[in-house]
C-alpha cells in the first residue's frame, strides 16, 4: 500500500450560529454543499472544541492545539508567530511583537495609529531602526510587513513577555509606557525597559527620515514612531516533524497561520491566487496541496474567507465561501493521492451575529481508508452530532490522524 | 440487598475498523452476538478511549488506566509487570526487565536470540545466575518464564530505568552495551552498569553450565547468555484494595495482565483451560469468575484471543472469538450473583488491517441494577455511539463502577 499521507484543511471561523434570515440555519447549514456532504457520508463526523468547551479560541491558539501543542503550555502572545509569518527567524526565548508604524506629534500624542496607512518606504524605515543599540544590550531585530505593519524581536538571555502595551489602541492618546504586569517580574521589567527605549529611539530615528520628510511634503502623515504590542516569548516547542514524525508543508493565506507553521518547521507554500479574502482561489490552493503531497507526508491548509465573512456579519458571503470550499473539497477528493486521509474542520466559530470568534464548537470529519464511517451524511454544526466521533478536543486531532496513518508510536506494550 | 459486586471483562484488542470483505463491518459488528446485544440493550453504552482520543495504547498502559492508575504517572516500562506476572515479588523502586536466553559466539555475536527456543532446563540456568554478586552491590533476582523467556529484577536504592537495551533485536549483531539515555542521569547510569555486568557474568556462568553442555552435545544452540530489555521501575502505586476499597481477583490469560493485577495486589486465578489463544475455554473462565465472586468484591478478566486474531489479520477468527465471548457473556448474565455489575469493554483496538494496536476508541457497556439503560441495543464500535455514555476515558471506568456499586467516598459534602 502507498505510504499514508494526510491533509488537514481548516476553514477559518467556519462555525456559526442559527441566523433568523436563513430560516434559523447557519451559513454552513444553509449552503449547497454536495461534496462536503459526501465527505461526511463517507467519513467519521463529530464536534470539536478547539481548546475546550466554551473557550473562545484565537486562530493561533487553536492552530497550536489542533497541531498537537497545548496552547496553555506554549502560548504567551501572537508576536512570535506574526514575526515568523513575515519570514523572521524567531528563536526560542526571543520576545517578539507585532508593531504599527504610527504618527505622533511632538508631545507623543498619537494622531494616526496607522501613519496614513503608509504603503511604501517602510522597508527603508525598518532598515533604519533594525539593529539599533539599546543600553541594556538587548538585540533589536525589526522588519516591515504589509502597509503600516511590522514585527520586532528583542533578543537577550532571560527576557520576559508579561508587559503592558505601548499602543493605547486609539488616537488622541499619548504613547503608553510599557510596564511589567507584575512589578516583581524582573525578566519582564527588562523587556519593558527595552521596549520603551526602542519606542523612544524609533521616534528619534524616524522623525527626520527622508521617507517621512517626503511624506510630509506630500501632505501625508509621517510614520515617525513604532508601537509594539502583543508581545510573546518564542515557545520551546518541538518541531512538527519531531513531534509527529511527519514532514509537513503549509498552504495558508495569513501571516499568523504561516507563522505558526513556520515556527514548527513546516515548509511554507505561497499560492499567488490565495488572497485571504472571499475572492480567494481555493482551487489553486487545492492544486498546491496535491502538488506538495508529492514531497511531504502532511499538508496543513487554512482558508481564511469564511472567517472574514463572519467578522463582516455577511451571511451570504459566508454561504458563498462554503460553496467555494465545497468545490475545493470535491477537487481534493478526486485528486488526492491514494491512501491519503483528509480532515476538514474549523479553528473556531466566527458567528455573523458576533462579528468575532465565539466559543461554539465546530464540525469535524475524518475521511480515508479504514475510518469508521458513521450514519452522519451532512457536514454542519448540528448534523455532525449524529456522527461517531462524539465531541473531541483540538489537542486530539493530530493523535487521531497519526493513528489512522499508523505512524504513531505505541504507548506501552 | 446483597452486597454489590462487579466484573470488569476486557476483550483484549476487540475494537477494529470496517473491513471490506465483511461488507464494511468490523468483526464485532459482523458476528452474531445475541447476548452481547442483550447486554447492550439492558445496559448503558458508549465509546471509550483507553488513554485519550487517538492514543495507541499498550495492554499494560491501558489496563493501568482502566483500573484507575494514570499510566503517564506510573508507567516506565513493561518489565515490572512481566516480572510480577511470573510470580516474582517486584517491590517499589525495583528495576525489572523482561529477558531472553540467547546464544552468542565467543565474540558476543548473537547467533540465536531465542537459544533454539529452549524449553527445558531454564530453571537450572536461572538458579545459576539468580543472586549473583555485582560489584556495585545491586541485588540480582532472576527467574525463568516460558520457553526462552525470563525476568530480571535489579534491587538497590535509587536506581533509574531510562537505559538503552542490550538486545539488538536481531541476529548477527553484537550484544549491545546498556547506556543511560541521558548521560547526566546518574540513577540510570548505575542501572546500566549493573545490567552490563549482569549480561557479562551470565555468559561466564552459563557458557559451561551442564544444561548447555548437554544441549551442545545434542546439536542444540546453548542458552549461554541472558539479554534484558524493556526495563521499568516498580511504580509507587496504591494497592487496588486501598485505591478502590474492593477486594479483587484477576482471571487472565497472559503474564503481562496477571503481572499488572498482581502488582496492585489482586489475587491471581489460574484457569488451566485458558490458553491465551482463540482456542481458549471462555466458559471455564466465566465459571472461575463466578466462583471467585463468592470471596471477592471485584473480578478483572482479560480474554486474549480477540487481540491475537487482530495481530494475525484473521477477521474470521476474530468473529469466532466474538461468538465465544457472546456465550461467555450469556453464561455470566445467567449466573452472576444478584447485585453484580458487569462491564464489558476492550483495552484497545487491534484492527486486522493494522495487525497491531491502533488508537481507535472501543465500545463499553455498564450493566446491572440501576444503570441508566439507553436506547442502544447492540454492542459494536459504531452502534454504541447512540448510547447514553457518550465518549469516556479509561481512567473514568473504575470511578463509574464504584459509584454504581455505591462504595465510593464522596468528594465534598
Amino acid at each position: 500500500m502507498d505510504k499514508a499521507k494526510a491533509v488537514l484543511l481548516i476553514a477559518d471561523g467556519l462555525g456559526d450560529r442559527p441566523i433568523k434570515e436563513l430560516g434559523n440555519k447557519t451559513p454552513l447549514e444553509a449552503a449547497e454543499k454536495p461534496n462536503l456532504n459526501k465527505l461526511a457520508a463517507e467519513g467519521e463526523c463529530g464536534l470539536m472544541d478547539p481548546i475546550a468547551p466554551g473557550i473562545r479560541a484565537g486562530s493561533d491558539t487553536s492552530h497550536l492545539a489542533i497541531l498537537g501543542y497545548d496552547p496553555y503550555t506554549y502560548y504567551t502572545g501572537r508576536g512570535p508567530f506574526e514575526a515568523a509569518g513575515i519570514g523572521m527567524d524567531v528563536k526560542k526565548g526571543d520576545v517578539a511583537f507585532r508593531c504599527n508604524f504610527s504618527t505622533v506629534d511632538d508631545n507623543m500624542l498619537i494622531t494616526d495609529r496607522r501613519a496614513g496607512r503608509i504603503n511604501s518606504g517602510t522597508d527603508q524605515l525598518a532598515a533604519a531602526v533594525n539593529g539599533m543599540k539599546l543600553s541594556n544590550g538587548v538585540e533589536v531585530i525589526f522588519k516591515e510587513s504589509v502597509a503600516h505593519r511590522g514585527a520586532l524581536i528583542l533578543r537577550a538571555p532571560g527576557l520576559g513577555a508579561d508587559i503592558t502595551d505601548t499602543d493605547p489602541h486609539h488616537e488622541g492618546a499619548k504613547v503608553l509606557t510599557a510596564e511589567p504586569i507584575e512589578p516583581t517580574d524582573v525578566p519582564s521589567s527588562i523587556t519593558a525597559a527595552a521596549v520603551n527605549e526602542f519606542v523612544r529611539k524609533s521616534y528619534e530615528i524616524l522623525k527626520d527620515h527622508p521617507v517621512n520628510k517626503e511624506r510630509i511634503a506630500q501632505g501625508l502623515n509621517p510614520a515617525n514612531i513604532i508601537l509594539p504590542r502583543g508581545g510573546g516569548i518564542g515557545p520551546n516547542m518541538e518541531s512538527f516533524e519531531d513531534e509527529h514524525g511527519l514532514k509537513a508543508a503549509c498552504v495558508a493565506e495569513t501571516g499568523l497561520i504561516n507563522g505558526v507553521a513556520r515556527y514548527i518547521g513546516m515548509e511554507i507554500t505561497e499560492v499567488p491566487e490565495a488572497t485571504g479574502g472571499p475572492d480567494s482561489n481555493l482551487i489553486a490552493m487545492a492544486k498546491a496541496i496535491v502538488e506538495r503531497l508529492s514531497e511531504v507526508d502532511f499538508v496543513l491548509c487554512n482558508v481564511k474567507g469564511t472567517d472574514v465573512a463572519g467578522h463582516d456579519d455577511a451571511p451570504q458571503v459566508k454561504i458563498d465561501m462554503v460553496k467555494k470550499l465545497d468545490e475545493m473539497i470535491g477537487y481534493l477528493m478526486a485528486n488526492l493521492p491514494a491512501n491519503t486521509f483528509l480532515v476538514l474542520t474549523a479553528d473556531h466559530s466566527t458567528p455573523c451575529a458576533i462579528k468575532d470568534h465565539s466559543g461554539d464548537p465546530v464540525p469535524i470529519v475524518f475521511w480515508g481508508e479504514g475510518v469508521r464511517t458513521d450514519r452522519c451524511d451532512c457536514f454542519g454544526e448540528r448534523c455532525v452530532t449524529s456522527g461517531g466521533l462524539g465531541r473531541i478536543r483540538g489537542i486530539a486531532v493530530m493523535n487521531i490522524i497519526t493513528q489512522l496513518m499508523n505512524v504513531q508510536e505505541k504507548f506501552g506494550a
